[in-house]
């Protein structure tokens, strides 16, 4: 977006009854953390938004500009979990994109639990619900969440695990309902791939680049669930948790591996440290 | 809901920050007429209102108290197309489930335009962007709506044919970007199904009925493209602007035949003395 009209966006307004995100989806969405007045892997969440804008055809905002917004919109709080809206902005009826290419802007600011009080091994569920493939929006975090309403719903049915794991309608795994999903087998390090349905996790990014880093070969691929059923380390993650130890799968126990081990400590180590911009 | 705590819900409040019809699209919709103080086909925009509640698990108001709060809130304005949206209310970050189960409910209205004024013959086209198979979703009227938005942005840049065409990503017809679809060849009327993806229809429903009624039968399934382009009549129906009859499928020009012809009287007949509730 060209500034002069990035400087009439508006941030935080009231919601506007028009708003495409709230009739259509029509948007993105990146959660962020803020420590002590830093964003990590913002580089990493701006690319990720970019990303998603350039798929839905919606004017993305300069990298500046929204760090600038974030951080003024969250003044006076030196940790918080923030979650950033980008929409279409606002629309007439029936789906008729608005005249002037003007997105809405929201960010919302959550309490913020740190690291290593929340990274205790969780229990983890296959859920029977099933993401459906679509490649036009995988990998971007969109805002049509209903796959993942439903999952969230079996999950709470099921008595409160701590999070579930998704396959596609194909019944390949994908990720879970909040994090990506790797799993060790073996000796081989598998993760799925996001081509047709799923998020394209930074913490995924950074665990696959952390593998590489180390000569260690990660198999992207499609895979059935059966085969986390014979995982030796199950491990999730995403960019507000870190890496997240699985305790078990569908009740059944799990320990916690030597390569999960090693990755949370180098995981958590990059969060604290990583730079803004 | 019980009617007491239907009492407390609020209507065209104003849209809290928390709302999950942002966040996630997490609700259903209806777009109703309002016809001199009638809402034709009341019963059955709230009985696909409650099958998609249902299906999402989202509380939802009795038929009696919704159609009072349309009333109200369009008060004054004798003939408009509202919109309704129904969600699941506010909702706290990582799709955490609200306590309370509270729906919200909106009430929008926009300025009607005559039937007879909008049922002229129409230039469709065939969308490259498929709609994702997902029979969860499939049916209801929810608010992830992004490939819709995809499909009506595709038809925007072929330069602004009147409705899209879309076919799933197993490459089978659906429906359009705003109605369902309906096809003739060689004697037999086709219309595609709806149990994998696309919206069920209330005109559609209704001209299965009357098809049903004059004894012709209509094969429902799954049926490639290019079947539509052997079809010597097409149709689109939706229950705000009735039968629209097609004049040209990419291009190749249809003429208006006479099921199509037939069913447009019939239609529009049936829409305007449909009862209220």
């Amino acid at each position: 977006m060209r500034s002069k009209s990035m400087t009439e966006t508006p941030v935080n307004d009231a919601i506007d009854w028009q708003e495409r995100g709230l009739h259509y989806g029509d948007g993105l969405f990146e959660t962020l953390l803020k420590l002590g007045g830093r964003i990590p892997f913002w580089k990493d969440h701006y690319q990720r938004l970019s990303e998603g804008c350039h798929r839905l055809h919606i004017t993305v905002p300069t990298a500046e500009w929204l760090n600038d917004k974030i951080i003024q919109q969250t003044q006076g709080v030196d940790t918080a979990v923030v979650k950033l809206i980008v929409t279409r902005g606002k629309g007439g009826r029936g789906l008729k994109m608005p005249e002037r290419n003007r997105p809405s802007i929201f960010v919302f600011k959550y309490p913020y639990t740190a690291l290593k009080d929340q990274q205790r091994a969780i229990d983890v569920a296959i859920c029977e619900t099933r993401l459906a493939i679509n490649p036009n929006l995988a990998g971007i975090k969109h805002l049509n969440r209903l796959d993942y309403v439903l999952a969230a719903l079996e999950l709470e049915a099921k008595g409160q695990k701590d999070e579930g794991i998704l396959c596609d309608t194909d019944g390949f795994l994908v990720e879970g309902i909040i994090s990506n999903l790797f799993f060790c087998l073996q000796g081989q390090v598998y993760t799925p791939s996001l081509d047709l349905v799923g998020v394209n996790g930074i913490m995924r990014k950074h665990v696959l680049q952390y593998f590489e880093s180390e000569g260690i070969k990660v198999k992207i691929g499609r895979f059935p669930a059966q085969l986390l059923m014979q995982a030796s380390e199950i491990f999730m993650c995403n960019s507000v948790q870190g890496v997240r130890p699985i305790k078990s799968l569908d009740q059944l126990p799990l320990s916690v591996g030597p390569i999960t081990r090693s990755l949370m400590k180098i995981a958590n180590n990059r969060f604290e440290s990583s730079a803004n911009v």
